[in-house]
């Protein structure tokens, strides 16, 4: 897929967290708005576990808009008329970047030889991608969930090379509970016999119907219960009665498997297993010594920390952590919880309080 | 399986809620204690869903302890020495009652042909066991979880059958969030291809990875989060490193695979399809105009409602929610939400609270 999107091949080498090393690493991107002459004002926007690059400007597989053109565009809380944002496919992604579904040196995919990376791997080719284009210093770098984790990852381990740090519902480690619930979702790829131990990609069939399955038991923990509620309640699908069957009788079931199904056409579920693994192995403080001040300890970053009190996949608990820790660590920070119904899908979605901090933050 | 079980043929055929019958129904059971002459002291114990007859006994498959010995036995809280306690296989499940398993009158297992049935459904089954034990009316009848439901279903539709009622850590309407779950699990079996349109008794293997899938998703919402951070954290299992593979490096993984393929073993991939549908339709308000409190009008039983407040499957609010409808009824309620760190799980753990709570309302 890799010559479909626009990327960009890493000269150096990444040597990977768990030992081994990626060469002629790509890196997948999309900017949006210009780089001023004296290159100050790059934004880098992390995605989430299935995001991609395409934050404002159409998905070219889906046809659906960017996913968070909410937020970034001109005259947008990130104003594309005022900085230059990148966003970047991460490694272990499908959409461009060097992933298990890229060729292997021996011209045959990596599929599960693909090494298991980390978190702090993903922002290796993202920082890769940066030297690639000349930005030395970001304005800032901002992301969500999976994003709000490459963000501290980089201001931790390369703490010169952003000015301020926005993540967004996120935490600095996956707890028993994360870890349970992706661990779900793999054993439901892994016991999918189209899996085949991952050798599926000269196979007409793919291992759909397990990762679909993955995708729906993810989905319910990125929305909150009263939103569920709200959204579907009980309500019967195109019906007036119980059919006393196995059919999609509630709104919410054909939801689910809605978006079950239409997950499979975009994503490779060998992906979903190695991005899932990077999450659950995140803990930053582990990487520095157990203290995560530690990891601040250079910063001379802002920061800000953003939680909605919907969300029970990173709580409010979890940012505050990180809080704590940056103000050990002497960091300016800033934190808001943010209230909204949507569960940890808020930070995607309509949440204006959310758009004045990201503006107000960046200015 | 059946004729390994204690059981009862009931006399009556079950007119079910979708429309169909049933004839020459088998209800398992067990019971503990002995019936007192004037058979006054029988409390029936209903089960979760996927608990079974075997309360206060080993389980035959298994051989581990009954699943709630440390609440029914001599001098326990529900006292074997005073009360006549029956506990029955629901139907539609797997361990002796007529389910999907079973045979169908034209010789061949039910497998998907067996009628989707309601929790009410499942009360007509023990209201029938009841009837061939001579057992008029109850002293109480109890259940946890979906045990809760069949104790609210049976105070609603049968009212004059139980003197008691103690619906512990349960609901009376399944809410979108605990119908998604269950949709997850329905779509993990059906999407393994050893289940077969659910026609697989005759073959050698079972749907068991979808099944296990099933358990683990569900598991995790047994749990509470803090209690999995207590109990697990992010220890890793057996190794002292991370491994960078797809092994169960965390013990938290490892616990549910275990809990996942021991499930797998006692029960039947097509009960579960039946028994989380049963819960899902479940909506005592429904059945009743739409009022819960007309559910309860004609009740003269004293009700017990038992919540817990790490309890997020149902949580409170649910319990909260039945109170309000018994206080319009008129209908005398005593309601206590506990505090035990175990989650849903709480009331089949160590709470000591709710031992006394149980004994001094039996009383």
């Amino acid at each position: 897929m890799t010559e479909t999107y626009r990327s960009s091949t890493l000269q150096a080498p990444l040597a990977l967290d768990g030992g081994g090393v990626l060469t002629d690493v790509t890196v997948a991107y999309e900017t949006y708005g210009a780089l001023a002459p004296d290159r100050s004002n790059a934004i880098l926007l992390c995605h989430a576990l299935t995001g991609d690059q395409f934050v404002a400007s159409a998905h070219p597989v889906t046809g659906k808009p960017g996913w968070w053109e909410r937020m970034v565009g001109p005259g947008r809380p990130i104003d594309t008329d005022r900085y230059r944002v990148v966003c970047a496919n991460v490694i272990g992604s499908c959409m461009g970047s060097t992933g298990p579904a890229s060729l292997a040196p021996d011209g045959e995919p990596y599929a599960m030889r693909f090494p298991v990376i980390t978190i702090r791997d993903m922002v290796r080719g993202l920082v890769g991608l940066l030297d690639e284009l000349g930005i030395e210093r970001l304005h800032a770098v901002v992301g969500g969930s999976m994003g709000g984790m490459q963000a501290l990852s980089l201001a931790a381990n390369w703490p010169e090379r952003a000015g301020r740090v926005l993540a967004i519902a996120t935490t600095a480690r996956h707890s028993a509970q994360n870890i349970a619930f992706h661990e779900v979702g793999r054993q439901a790829i892994m016991a999918d016999p189209y899996w085949c131990k991952g050798d599926y990609y000269a196979h007409e069939e793919r291992p759909g119907a397990g990762l679909a399955v993955a995708r729906m038991a993810a989905h319910i923990t990125y929305l909150s219960e009263d939103g569920l509620t709200e959204k579907f309640g009980r309500r019967l699908q195109d019906r007036t009665e119980k059919t006393f069957g196995f059919d999609a009788d509630f709104q919410v079931e054909s939801y689910l498997r809605y978006q079950g199904s239409g997950f499979t056409k975009r994503f490779d579920a060998n992906s979903y297993l190695y991005i899932t693994r990077a999450m659950d192995y995140f803990d930053l403080a582990e990487e520095h010594g157990g203290k995560l001040a530690e990891a601040f300890a250079g910063s001379q970053a802002r920061f800000c920390l953003v939680s909605f009190d919907s969300d029970w996949l990173y709580p409010t608990a979890e940012s505050r952590h990180v809080v704590h820790a940056l103000n050990a660590a002497g960091a300016p920070v800033s934190f808001v919880e943010l209230s909204a119904p949507f569960g940890h899908d808020s930070f995607l979605l309509d949440v204006p309080a959310l758009d004045r901090v990201v503006k107000g933050f960046l200015e």
